[in-house]
């Protein structure tokens, strides 16, 4: 299972009435924070998730949008007594970055350890996560992020007996052990009674890029797939180029052309001046169906396909 | 004419229903503010003051919760086009911590300049303003603000016709003027015409401090005195003490010790565990009378007395 959280859905600048982005999901346990903006630890107490959890930390691109609220974030884990490790996975600089905000927290009870990202495609298990960065197209370097949530294959109890593996390893063997056998002096591995991985849960999360292949192909079969939708309005599509952002026409877009469709779409990262994004999403839904206008802690539980 | 908002009421760490303390100040067109966390940039949206006017920026101290908005609030002010530059106040280190933050505002249309504090007063006349600073006891070098609005003594035409002053010279003089009289050889001084200095206004206001005689002193006489009010339980002594902060009796005390008590006290920068600072405030005012709760986007228009 995840839980997701879309913390926030403003780009640019918070607003009374709108967060700046930011994601959080959670499965086991183990949070994962996608961006921190001014005001992120605020929109994290109004959902009540805690932030003593949250032991990996996504950066898109270092605009203040996108960071500024870390220090604040980091400060509340601590007061949260929060001691494990954090890991920090963002584009190069990102360890430069982070100290220099730190002049305002710089004692914390946990350790940073830090992932600098300069590769097209980067990929990392972490926990029960599986993260692919994926370089996406901003006037500074910004990476996008899917989260997975890997799947085993189903035990096969035939090919274990048939095999005359003891009923006693089974469970180690399912959960991935290779286990000897003194007995015998065989030696019992997962793929003997597994089948093949099976699908598990995909969020993607991108913002802050004009179009491109890295997102379309990130988006493919993913639970989620939350995307920028800075403008609604085709007249602003020039301003989208310009500013390397993109609209809710090239993200719905983008949708439709993944080889496996996502399997729903949230709009996220609304300029200011959007004061209502749904205006659009009828629109937008003639493009790619399962399109949705995000909201401020809107909140979804993905679960595994049923077998 | 002196404009004050309470932007927010907080201390530690900002809530959803309370915003970290700051204070804007506003008069003829040029605005302070005193102190920016994280979110000041919303609460200043929310009562819907512009940003472009801050002319002045005061810190009390570099614990995140006193600065960590300002990367965004910069960032506002260059949004709104402004240009002019900005001055900076606050104790020893302001330069730097203030470079380290702008790792993420790097690029601003207008120019900062620093002021650094490290005696015990110091006095600034800047725009319309007279900015007295003290230094209070906290566990890391802070310090409080008064600001002033000066006032003119009163013009004396009677004076002026007794010493021969031609009339087209008057408003020169009431302005502060030194006018040479060509015709006549004779020079005009405003001291000639004007009456002593009258009262003005002055609005004090400190936090994150144990008590001291700074305070004390500070509070005379001002319109408005805003003071720390951390804790409003008796048990909460010991830990105000503990981490350097003042209690709302304390700081009640303080005002009532004041050579001529402020006219009017607000508490702020409550503790996230005090939920209702008004349970405690009929208590308070057996101490000092005339004081008040602070809550978010609290505002007063202070005048010069009527003559």
């Amino acid at each position: 299972m995840l839980d997701v959280c879309l913390l926030g859905t403003g780009g640019m600048t918070p607003m009374p009435y709108r967060w700046l982005t930011a994601l959080m999901l959670r499965s086991e346990g183990s949070n994962i924070l996608i961006d921190c903006g001014e005001g992120t630890q605020i929109a994290l107490k109004e959902i009540g998730w805690s932030p003593k959890s949250i032991d990996i930390m996504c950066f898109t691109h270092y605009h203040a949008d996108h960071i500024s609220g870390l220090p604040g974030m980091l400060l509340n884990m601590a007061n949260a007594d929060r001691t494990e490790p954090v890991i920090m996975i963002g584009p190069k600089g990102l360890f430069n970055i982070v100290r220099s905000l730190r002049c305002i927290a710089p004692e914390l009870p946990f350790e940073l350890r830090f992932i600098e990202l300069d590769q097209n495609t980067e990929q990392y298990k972490l926990g029960p996560y599986e993260i692919q960065c994926f370089r996406v197209k901003h006037n500074i370097p910004c990476y996008g992020y899917s989260v997975l949530v890997p799947r085993k294959g189903r035990f096969d109890p035939e090919a274990a007996k048939a095999q005359n593996i003891p009923l006693q390893f089974w469970n180690r063997l399912q959960k991935g052990e290779i286990v000897p056998d003194k007995e015998t002096g065989r030696t019992y591995r997962p793929e003997m009674v597994m089948g093949p991985d099976r699908r598990g849960i995909k969020v993607t999360y991108t913002t802050d890029t004009r179009p491109c292949d890295n997102i379309i192909r990130a988006a493919s079969d993913a639970d989620l797939f939350i995307c920028e939708g800075m403008y609604g309005d085709p007249d602003c599509q020039d301003k989208a180029r310009a500013y390397k952002h993109t609209t809710m026409q090239e993200s719905a877009h983008m949708a439709a052309e993944a080889e496996i469709p996502p399997r729903e779409m949230w709009y996220t990262h609304y300029s200011p001046s959007m004061t209502n994004p749904r205006q659009y999403i009828e629109e937008m839904q003639k493009i790619f169906p399962n399109v949705r206008c995000g909201k401020d802690g809107m909140i979804a539980e993905l679960n595994f396909d049923e077998d």
